[in-house]
């Protein structure tokens, strides 16, 4: 790129994959970046784009000309210019879709106007479509001759003439047919579809339950739109995770490639409510300094009930949460849960109370407050156990995402549960209330 | 069931798709279950038992023959049978192995040779290999025409007579060609393939880069021994994803299926691990009874310390987890992300100094402690920053799964720096040491 050999570049450049391809725009300065895609020219394929960090091509997609982008996703299959679309802002995408032919134009616009993360916004626009009276041998020399086929299929559709999904056929099954077998006769009958506006994550539970590589997509007439592929449900499974994961750690929609303020402001709003939960707690922790004061063996304490509280409560919730989002819960199992969580609450709180009873009482030599400090661990791990399950599913009824609130609520409750507990209980034994 | 309506009960479930005859058979009791199997007889198809809970397959394997299993197992593609078979005890797998045909026994007990977790583990042995020289029509002809084909498939593989992978050509592209076109002259050359010995990770890693539906999987001399479909690897990504999630909460393999004790085993280890850094922060704050017993302000405050760096801390180490485990994090970014994460914990430890510094200031009607506990702040975050980045890189370094120890590793670090930096500070501070 330095000695700006366009032959050399592209010579090096063509025969890599595009995610390879990403991987070098990710390593090169800004500058660079901008340099090789300009040595490429017509010949760099902008689906390296879909490979690299969302922060470097938004960077990328701001200085590139917005011509040259209407014909860099021009090239591409509909979703992965859709995914590079989406994010820009509004008049330059405005810019380049007018400069696309009409056709891609309007396959475009109607994905984009889809919800961000549904099955329509993901979904890619090409697909094979043939009636059920063709042969065998017919839809071969169809795919032959047909021009705008999409990059990679692994099945074809089976429509009526309104484009109503009749059933499926696998490209492996067709192979194995003869030439005069009537489509109708060997294709899947058991359709399985989703419609545009289903939330991305259920249509991964399908592909997932069902064991597919490509899912139709219905409009609201149930004519089918689109296709959805396994490739792009991978992306989805790994961001929800990876979204479940953050939102459980308290950090937002952060990428490795965000840079400190980005970083900062995704993490400033969890720090904020704990601070109020963690202020909370030394309120209660205030309601008791006079007995603190006369016993200061109980500040070296309360920390460990707290603690382990704290973290028993995050088992069970973490546990929930994920069942949650995997929809691995339901009715049938959701009260057998519930008492299995509270039975390992209790079971945990007696197992910790013992060996931190015998601690303290060794460690202060008063076997009072050793038991003072097993029946709290006793009663904060089952608060722990009943407010790491009942949390999460509250929040899931109401609608909110589980894995964003409840560990402010948990450890709030284990927080204020422990201190408490542990505190009043001591107060009382010692006489010193 | 109940009425042992044999032909009812089979018009009822042969419809349904194997995930749908899981699910039913998860929702029925245990004598159910096996009276379900036991009416469905030779129509009940095994793979229903690859889409339920580990714990009930388990329960339903104890108590099927081993001559049915045997039967069941040999009507499934290799990749389903090894599911199945490896979570089987030792001399049972061996009764089972020996009811089959030879050539299935053999495949299948060189799957199962391979450690768990690997790509040999998780193969399909069945698929379709052809020479280069042949033409698309005598293809399309074998595949008419071959008997033990895989139930599905998405490309074949181009071979040399020693089984050395040439190439690969996808079904769709071998539709589109002529019959008389050569294989060698449309297959795709660049070939990617995984040794069997690799991790299941490392595999699925592969199929999201390269957007692969089916990847090949070879041996040490680089021959063929089988293939990876995308469904195994959509399950190996959901795994690893909840293997994270599980293991930064503490929690084991545990399932939603597993009964109290199993749930308590998963949780007790973490427990004790954390009952011992709480132990430790109760030392150090033990070191600093005789300040805190003349000034209970801080056993109220110290909390706040600990805690605020405690999830500052876990923020920085999950995103540094996420980024290891998705390889996200390579040479060229980690000095970027090191600073960037020193840089956010020094931030963020001036924006909560200022505020807690305020809030101390008015609850207590002491500046001192406002500026004391700022301070304490601004210390530990800077250490939740440094310790939430370096102590995930240097476990990986060691070869140690960042994502099971780093929490313990990160929370004794704030919580020692929190109660320590707080308690000496105020002691300095107050002249109270």
């Amino acid at each position: 790129i330095a000695t700006d050999d366009s032959d050399e570049v592209k010579a090096f450049m063509m025969p890599l994959h595009a995610a390879d391809v990403g991987d070098v725009l990710e390593v090169l300065s800004a500058n660079d970046r901008m340099g090789l895609i300009r040595l490429l020219g017509d010949e760099f394929d902008y689906s390296a784009l879909t490979e690299i960090d969302d922060g470097i091509r938004l960077d990328l997609m701001d200085e590139l000309p917005n011509a040259d982008i209407a014909r860099g996703v021009q090239e591409l299959d509909s979703d992965d210019a859709v995914y590079i679309l989406e994010d820009i802002a509004g008049p330059d995408q405005a810019e380049i879709l007018a400069a696309l032919p009409t056709f891609e134009r309007l396959a475009l616009r109607r994905s984009l106007d889809f919800p961000d993360e549904t099955a329509g916004r993901r979904m890619q626009t090409d697909f094979i479509a043939i009636p059920p009276f063709w042969t065998v041998g017919q839809t071969i020399d169809y795919m032959r001759e047909a021009e705008d086929l999409p990059d990679d299929f692994y099945q074809i559709y089976v429509v009526d003439p309104t484009y109503n999904l009749l059933g499926t056929l696998a490209l492996d099954r067709m192979l194995r047919a003869k030439r005069p077998d009537r489509i109708e006769s060997i294709m899947n009958n058991n359709v399985i579809d989703v419609p545009a506006e289903e939330d991305q994550e259920e249509a991964a539970r399908l592909f997932e339950r069902y064991d597919l590589v490509e899912l139709a997509v219905v409009d609201d007439s149930n004519r089918m739109v689109g296709v959805l592929t396994i490739d792009d449900i991978v992306d989805v499974i790994q961001e929800e995770a990876n979204e479940d994961i953050k939102r459980l750690a308290g950090v937002g929609d952060e990428e490795v490639s965000d840079n400190v303020w980005d970083a900062l402001r995704s993490r400033v709003t969890w720090l904020m409510v704990n601070l109020v939960t963690a202020v909370l707690a030394s309120m209660v922790i205030g309601l008791f300094d006079a007995t603190i004061s006369q016993m200061v063996a109980l500040a070296v304490l309360m920390p460990i009930v707290a603690s382990m509280g704290g973290n028993a409560g995050t088992q069970a919730m973490t546990v929930t949460v994920r069942a949650l989002s995997t929809k691995e819960l339901d009715r049938f199992n959701i009260r057998r849960l519930i008492t299995r969580e509270v039975l390992v609450g209790a079971l945990n709180g007696v197992i910790f109370a013992l060996i931190i009873g015998l601690v303290a009482t060794v460690w202060f030599a008063s076997p009072l407050l050793g038991g003072v400090i097993g029946v709290a661990m006793v009663i904060n791990m089952f608060a722990a156990g009943v407010s790491g399950i009942l949390i999460p599913i509250a929040l899931d009824r109401m609608n909110i995402d589980p894995a964003v609130a409840s560990t402010a609520f948990v450890t709030t409750v284990t927080d204020v549960v422990g201190f408490f507990a542990f505190l009043w209980l001591a107060g009382l034994a010692f006489g010193l209330l």
